[in-house]
């Protein structure tokens, strides 16, 4: 279960404080020039340590291709990469090793498995959300090229939010603060408390809009794989995700259905379209041509700087220390983790339309 | 994309106004004994006509189950069902034939396949939920044998919400109303609700909580096949779904980390647990002992009483004209449908779960 | 795992003196105009009772469809379908009730299941090949839209062999004699075998030879989804298929490769082709644009019309005595069986290599 | 289409003269104790230049474990491996780039992908094996803790032939000869023959046989899941494999169902058992617990020491200068790999099978 997708399929691997993490991508179409230069800065922004308001541990994550790209097109077979991790040898896991992290997988995986790697979360740390990057800025490439363009943003953190529907944003303001919220005044109070929550040694969580334009009609497949099943399971298995909603999602379940039926027209291009977009461009679990949205809720993290009480292995009590360093919110980092699912999900749906009709080669 | 699950997987079939509904369960496990009964039951759960807040449409929808049972016992081999749909011939299609219905899959379908079965809304209709309810009461039967129970009810209704942590409730009450809310002044209230809304000719969403009790540590595989994931990607695909969130949820982006770990201490059995339950009974994806908790919002289905103006299959606008019964709130019939892809879903990943080490046979 | 295909999908079902047999097939393209009668035809073909050195049960088989057909054409919603098993009820299965038949299915589905339907068969009857059989029905219509032939027919009997490489044989003999051997002397060999095999109250068994022709290149998914890996694990999983080769096959083994490269050439209509075809259409796993053809092996069937020494459950010996009706050679009835599960298989393989590009809608 | 497998996957990656060739495991059962020097001697044996039999070309093919093992244990996540390949760059591939060899997947892919890696033959050379090699070394290890051993050895070489049932054979010879066949006598004729054909510039095939033994009953899932169809489907997508058979195989489409049935009797120790083993250790796609044994057939590979005529990439002739070292016969070296294939196939029907009954954990 280390494998995203149906035609478009990543195959994610590696602990945080293995030898690498990395990925296969089977699948991806072939002749789609590759910008690996583009790969990496989307790694940029989901490093550690770009911020003040993220972890200071910095790590620069360096991407290296190791087939399916011959002279810079993807030939169709497929693309595996890898991350090395920094040489962690010296690390002392020994307050780690024989406890329970409170919220944290240390038990259920210990539980499930019998063993764990204990190094830095091993297999359950964000650290793994490389792979999803390094896949979703293959996806992001190949979806380009045919007019599709994902951007997702800090909707909230805590209980600052940020007010307006995703059309009155100004998205080029995203990348222009440490928290990607597209509005300055607002990212300025998230930044705040992110600073303040991380002095008190806390953490703070939030929520993650994610909008999809340039998506034709067609995508997704009824039933099963509807398209916002496909994004929200893409999405509630990052780290820390809880929840998701689409279109007028949770807060359109106190609406009427004559206020929150979308209207059809026909536009000055001959194109069907809807007046209002409460269905989210899903409809049936099919997109309708109109943009996508949709929000992702992340949790607080449970690492927290301060001493906790817990049980070990046999389950007898003992005290967690405080230790290291960590991230006090996740969402700045997450917002590139969020386009990264949503673009693998998309193009995956996109090749699984291509088989609903039979072609000649 | 008509099947769902990877050990225990049901694959669906049938359109509203076809010859059938039913679907096709293989993974189930051999040697369980099945109640036929207690499939009908649920299935009865979500008929039509079963009281005056959903559709006066009556239909019987007797089940006949094909194969895979032996002397009252499932045999490990694929168990076929069906539900013969009631003759429709009669039937006039003319007003939807040839006109979008807004926010329905009507253009969708048309758009991707080329053509669609027009009548009663073919294969989007939420007929289609008849299979899901039959394999989710197979599974139900199976889990029950190894002390799991899975019980939803309905949270909200529009603005009508029940207060209270799921704990804190009755479910003996869930079937002593019609609205399946496990408080009947609550009840009364969302009932009220939805008679008004059917009186207006028009429709309302609300919320559906559900509960697993007495699942084992160790379910769920993580990263893409996170716990949570599997079951927000099978209560997203359910007709008329637009979120899901699980343990705190979008409420628990606004709490702090400190306020929200589950501290971890050994009960009285030896088991470890942990106090609270923010985390939904799954931490990094795995189950973790704890009860399983989860909401699923619904919005308010978009056939109105009302006349609607719309366009053709040629864009021309055009009027819908009302006609027909139809539920003005989803929900009630909604909460059998939440537990059974919930029994499916955790059913599958039981049987997951029982591959992650060797055994002898 | 009673599903087969990756795009295209086959679900089967059904045991043999259950209530019914059938399958759900899921990714048909929509679209496709369907002939129900062809069907039927198919299924007669298999049907058993058709000639004297078949077995004398007569059973009509009569298939009914039950969705994803509208108007005539495919939706591109899944495609039910059923046969009724014949009343059953009376029968006396006594004599395999409490013993394992030698070289039946028996024994290990009892090790494995714990219990099996001991009634003619059940699942690991050859009644399941009715649910092959309407899926590659459907599957061949859609390939015989793009052009695509695909043939079998009986390449021996026991020591029979009919001699001559494919393209030497006149295939409108075929259906002209009750063995399905393109060459009127040779089946007549044939049958004059399987009547005195039959007379012995033993079986015999033989090699089924298939030629797909006019499929384009391009088919087949390199490494784990070659095209001929694909098509063998199809064939292997008949009842009674011991093996399967290919182009040269197991005669290629002693050859040089200086005596079996297919040279390339240019055609007159600029197409390239290869001289010779030892390749067997396929190359790398990938299909070149030259027929296809495949052979596989048919072992005789274990059912003897004599008294057989066998164990019962509890390993004690006992004498199986021979009762019923049987086949003393598989392979007339099993020609339109191959012959299905190559359209399931080449099917699939198309709407799988539709996914190589990137295509707009 | 690069992952093999069910619940034990591995995904493959990797061209002749890319970067690496690799792999990616997942559903490797937790807690197997790992042995890396017996994965790197298992890519010994199909390592080139171990002989004067293999081509001369040498590459040490060091193998790299990068995540899934925690202190020499499997830790049930994804283990990755990389074997870098040596330096190509100064490699001149302008005989190759523009013209398709023959029988060889040039074409084929460039039809497919509309671009092809040609540097050594890209993804279609047969050093993609290396990832089998180490999956199937980790798949044994684990099968080894459960008591069972897979052994495989030549046949024969083009009209070399071992003669006797594997029984009979002493497989302790196995690895005293270059050609890994376990007589000397005859391993010295085949030895002799390849040579010959080397000399000439030429090439020759054969067939590998082989054993599993200590398989319990129940492995294999009914209808398209058989055991034997999913040994097929793994031995046949082998570069260069043209058929498979397992038990009386192609030559027991000659016998009476009279002479191949397998008699059942109870062993000493009470085990129910057969006398003779035409099955295979297959009944109905179900291990049986007797020894599974099955044949692959290998063709002749295509690279030849010699000029060949064939067509460019436009379709007008050329000729292919003959170059570099080869294979004469791919026999020795496929032995490892057809085993590795084993391993993995049959480790992938165990953890199936632990699906069968449900188990509380």
């Amino acid at each position: 279960m280390n494998t995203f997708g149906n035609i478009f399929r990543l195959t994610s691997f590696g602990e945080s404080h293995g030898t690498a993490v990395g990925g296969v991508i089977d699948g991806m179409p072939a002749g789609i020039p590759i910008d690996i230069d583009d790969i990496q800065r989307q790694l940029d922004r989901r490093r550690p340590g770009q911020s003040d308001i993220t972890t200071s541990r910095s790590e620069a994550d360096k991407v290296e291709l190791l087939s399916g790209i011959f002279e810079g097109k993807t030939t169709g077979t497929p693309i595996a990469f890898e991350v090395r991790n920094a040489d962690h040898h010296s690390a002392d896991y020994s307050n780690v090793r024989s406890c329970f992290r409170p919220s944290h997988a240390d038990f259920t995986y210990t539980t499930k498995y019998g063993l764990r790697d204990y190094r830095g979360g091993g297999r359950s740390s964000a650290r793994e959300t490389i792979s999803r990057v390094v896949g979703g800025a293959l996806a992001m490439q190949a979806l380009r090229s045919v007019g599709v363009s994902i951007t997702a943003f800090t909707r909230s953190v805590g209980n600052i939010q940020l007010s307006g529907t995703w059309d009155t944003l100004d998205f080029s303001l995203i990348e222009q603060n440490p928290v990607r919220c597209p509005d300055m005044d607002t990212a300025r109070l998230m930044t705040d408390l992110i600073r303040r929550v991380k002095a008190d040694g806390d953490t703070i969580g939030g929520v993650i809009e994610c909008v999809i334009c340039g998506c034709p009609p067609g995508l997704g497949e009824p039933v099963f794989g509807k398209l916002h099943a496909m994004l929200g399971s893409a999405m509630l298995s990052i780290n820390a995700a809880k929840g998701f909603d689409y279109g007028m999602g949770f807060d359109g379940t106190a609406m009427r259905g004559s206020e929150s039926v979308d209207r059809f027209h026909t536009d000055p291009d001959g194109n069907i379209r809807t007046s209002s977009n409460y269905s989210g461009g899903i409809q049936g679990g099919i997109s309708n041509g109109m943009p996508i949205y949709f929000r992702v809720a992340f949790k607080p993290v449970a690492t927290l700087l301060r001493d906790v009480e817990t049980v070990d292995a046999s389950g007898n009590p003992t005290v967690l220390h405080a230790r290291g360093r960590h991230d006090p919110c996740v969402l700045p980092r997450a917002v590139p983790i969020v386009e990264a699912m949503a673009a693998m999900t998309l193009l995956d749906a996109w090749l699984m339309n291509q088989t609903t009709h039979l072609h000649k080669p």
